[in-house]
């Protein structure tokens, strides 16, 4: 009897001759830029070594806390609440719900992470689940699994994690202390500045970020002045990412004045609300985006997320615990909007969209062709570079083949795939860097597929130099992040 | 010469080994659940033959009204209206018409029917239609081709009906004395209550549903009070679904007091229009979804239809001729309002969401992953079943290949395929079973084609299992008919 | 070593066997009728060479220059703008985009028109570019590539130009004079009367149209009468459709009044807004559609495109100049609203409707399959042809393989594709004909491959005969061009 191949084998999802060539010779073993994450900081810092897969796995990771919940578990195995189940128990419930996820990305995200980082072969399962579980967590004991290394082992060049502009970033300019080697940077994510519609935690949040800043905040240009502040402390930490988690653009017309008047509003604990919020937000948001530009980083713009469905789960987890989707809000008039009024006072910068309606990807794939020049400029000057206005890459709920798939054929079809600046994790979770792996394999078999289908030339030179590029070359030029982060 | 192979043959669809052996070895069989038809009870419960392929396929199915519309024909050929021409010409209008149905599921499905019942494996065309239309009327007035007969050939287990509240389900009742082995349950489709919007049709229903339940319908709380009696009616007749034709989901917030207004003004023969309608809608549908909840039903929500395009057509022919269109309609929040409202009670029951846009796929299938646990009802209860809330197949307008797979793909990438309820005719007739088939085979093709390139474990178990539980097992395991219709 | 093979093959694109013998049997051959278009009239009457690719594809072209913007160029190696940089470094810059364009039809198209025109089989690239810029240059200069003489080679049957109803259509006619086998009509593109946003550039406009009619306009119903005069004076130079650039349909309710009181403010030199400039439009927009049921004219809508984006850009260099995108406006209600209007008057006539969005692909073949039989005009006549309302190919954004798939997926599965009049260059370029074949090759693709795959019966009469209806024979009998231009 043929020994049957492992489910993760050398070819995983590379059926043909040329993508095979393309991942193993110019993909696979790049090193990986993650511009976009949520990594904890601290841990990295500490360099922790995890206990369980469950900790690594469900502690915090609420795309398989969604799954659970379809199969009708109970709360304490899936986050925990009110009072978590043995970790032992968690796990359990998990092997039993991976089975079940065929077709799912979770599924091969699972059995790459048992791959690559324990050499687990076996599918997990109930009947595997013990087996696995005991040498994985010995495993994650060893020192060869803290999570310095396990970035190391992935090949990680640098990662941006996730930060508030009231944050000390303390943890990041300890980490630069130490001179390793891996360059871990804060990315600013200014989004609690934007929530004008509970007065009641905007305050508090204006005050840490007025003592982080050293002003008083009593005004709306106060509160500029104080985002200034932290905007070039970070730029200093060696932050050169933004990023805005929006449930669409906001870009209608506002008066400084009405500004004013409403943060005096929101100063005096009166949530903002209608018009008036959207007004405020429209002002903020541009001013937030001009700060970038002039610091010459890039901006992200995370569109469309609908949060919060489940209230009654909201409050009993807090926010990101599974109970958000995607919306279907119109986004092109107002990101229009957005991207010209910044554009013809010459204050665009580079720029990444990124739409959680994959029903939009068309829409963003087109609108950023009207971008990528600065015309205020005058006509002499080049773009900054190559793909200036970036489509980003299919994001949260978008994050499968499929999605990946769809955002990659709107990118090629109505502009240049060539100069997109890639994957990333936006992951909480360290054994998620084979996503990264993921993304080259789907990338080289679509492209491999072609070439063999007579779509594509049949030339390695130019399609490898492509695959070279959105791995890892494009990033590289487009983020100019700092060699090492400073100490 | 080499034999031509035939169109419908046993492979059909299948283009790998392991699709095949998916399909013939774990889906072929089983028998079907057909939670959700047309069927016309009556028809059933005498048992009729039908005289012609012309019955069975023209007088009601819009889908082919629009088809042979498209061609050109007149209206005599196609409806009948305003006066019927011979069964013959009509028939001749649609061999016609098939030939330029390549691509379209209706050209898959006529094939299906004339090789499942009357074994033809010709082609319709003009120059067949003659033999076809002759060999097969024989065989309809043969006593193994009664409309039961024909039920029990396709191995139907149970199926529902559709039915108004009003309605005194005698067919229902009269067919359960019989003891005939296939389970034929009332759905409960209260889509007339809901159409406020024409107080001139509602106050009639109105009163048809108060003489049905024996009460006399002066306020909101009397027609809420006849609709439970009526909902507990029908349970007690083996009702355990509902099912909402909507345009949008209504749930915008009211006041009691202004619905109990509006049900005044409606009594007074007044329509209601703007926020009222609204309003109205937003409380009626709240409170029959609570009775579903409250006895333990599945709710279907059919969403995004735009109904009555042509009104001259609908002028003419009345509802369900042929001029309801896909709708671009925002749903969303809506959806999400609903939703959140009767979890937040603890009034979400089981309840399966159908679109009609498939650019909306995947913002259900999103959404769904919002709900799946109730929160109010603690932590520790586990949902009633795995996958509670489902993404409904691909419904009408869809109901083909790509929108099929377009649906799946949807909730395999945000959620778990494997526990899907599955496939529905959604039909008015008796021929119309094959699209289990249909659906079954392009089940089979997507896991065996993912199985053949790697994408899933080559694994029979894993994967036949979840063909058996998406064809069979989780329907019966989900809506928990009863076992034999109460007589 | 065994020769390469090179990438414009004979079967490039056709993958099998089906494929390869529908193409090279059935559409290979089959002359042209491009019935949309942007060719320049003057430069057909005047049967120009052009002098360098540059000219041919540079000059003008807005999917090319968003390209250049994407890489980074200086705008005078794009647009020229503000002073053009040499012809020679312009293509350079193009031959160091086009490598990077896999995956976008231009890469497509560039090397079909290469190889078509020129016989080039190299792909360009830097590398490359000065040797195909100068064969190509000397061979543009032979009398065979006059631009009537690459109309021939192309095997054009007929084509239509974009005319303003103000134009003397003096090329037109001055071109029938020649006798030139190939038909050469206008179109009429009233868009100018609707920009009713603009009473600046609208006056004028007016005026230019009154002149070109013979009538002073003061009010809305001269507008219509000179309107009137110049659709007949099209009709009478041969041409048979209209074209209408529309953000959205305008369908709303209005009075006559409101309407000529809106005119007389235009004229005023006042433009309109809000809902009185939604009324305007849905008044003349009306009108117009009325002339051409009246005239027995074909009238194409292209719907859902954004425009003037950058505003700086636009301000630059005017319109289509590549600063517009696909938009996101609902669509459904206000087109349904129109066309079941017209419908009920009796006066829809052959409609064509393109969308800009793919996500509302499905919305539109729903839609048109509503209103193919015309009601009111009674039951027993047929509709004037097979598919009188057509959802036209995909266009602009979407005018490359996945978007044709998907138009021809959305029509196939909602419709009938065997009636659809195919394939249309929508170009301002004489090199652009191989997106015909371009069209046709993938068409033949997906048939044959479905016959390969048993989805399709494996009968080259039925499907062959498919292909030419789709190509050409469709287009012939539902334009109903004339034979010959009127001289």
């Amino acid at each position: 009897m043929a020994k049957k191949q492992v489910f993760i084998h050398d070819d995983f999802l590379l059926t043909g001759k040329s993508a095979r060539r393309l991942y193993h010779e110019y993909a696979e073993n790049l090193p990986i830029i993650d511009y976009h994450s949520h990594l904890p900081i601290a841990q990295i810092r500490e360099d922790v070594n995890f206990q369980s897969l469950t900790q690594v796995w469900l502690y915090g990771d609420h795309y398989k806390w969604r799954a659970l919940r379809t199969m009708g578990f109970p709360e304490p195995l899936i986050s925990g609440w009110p009072e978590p189940a043995p970790d032992r128990d968690r796990f359990l419930a998990w092997a039993q719900t991976l089975p079940r996820l065929i077709g799912n990305p979770l599924y091969h995200w699972t059995h790459l992470e048992l791959k690559r980082y324990f050499g687990v072969d076996e599918l997990l399962s109930p009947a595997t689940a013990d087996r696995i579980y005991t040498v994985c967590n010995q495993k994650l004991a060893e020192p060869g699994f803290s999570v310095r290394s396990l970035m190391e082992k992935s090949r990680v060049e640098c990662a941006c994690t996730t930060d508030d502009p009231a944050d000390s970033l303390e943890h990041h300019l300890k980490l630069a202390e130490t001179g390793w080697k891996v360059g871990v940077f804060p990315a600013w994510r200014p989004d609690k500045a934007l929530a004008a519609q509970e007065a009641g935690s905007l305050n508090p949040w204006l005050d840490r970020l007025g003592k982080a800043a050293g002003e008083r905040i009593r005004s709306y240009d106060d509160q500029l002045a104080a985002l200034r502040k932290r905007h070039d402390f970070f730029h200093r930490a060696g932050c050169r990412v933004s990023d805005y988690g929006l449930e669409r653009p906001y870009a209608i017309p506002y008066k400084r004045s009405q500004i004013k008047t409403a943060f005096k509003k929101l100063r005096d604990g009166k949530s903002l609300e209608g018009e008036e919020l959207e007004r405020y937000r429209s002002s903020l948001l541009y001013d937030l985006l001009v700060m970038d530009a002039e610091s010459d980083w890039t901006q992200q713009l995370h569109l469309g997320a609908k949060r919060r469905n489940n209230l009654a789960g909201f409050q009993a987890l807090g926010p990101d615990t599974g109970f958000d989707s995607i919306g279907d809000f119109p986004l092109g008039d107002a990101l229009v909007a957005l991207l010209n009024r910044l554009d013809g006072e010459g204050k665009l910068g580079r720029t990444i969209i990124y739409d959680l309606n994959p029903r939009d990807d068309d829409l963003i794939a087109s609108i950023i062709g009207s971008f990528q020049r600065d015309f205020r400029a005058g006509a002499t000057g080049g773009g900054p570079i190559p793909g200036k206005i970036q489509f980003g890459t299919a994001w949260w709920h978008n994050d499968h083949r499929d999605g990946m798939l769809k955002q990659m054929g709107a990118l090629a079809n109505l502009g240049l795939l060539s100069v997109f600046v890639g994957m990333l994790t936006d992951s909480r979770s360290f054994l998620s860097y084979p996503r990264h792996e993921y993304f080259r394999r789907i990338l080289c078999q679509r492209l491999g597929t072609g070439m063999d289908e007579g779509e594509i030339p049949d030339d390695f030179e130019l399609t490898g130099e492509m695959v070279k590029n959105i791995c890892y070359e494009n990033a590289k030029r487009y983020f100019q992040f700092p060699a090492q982060p400073p100490g």
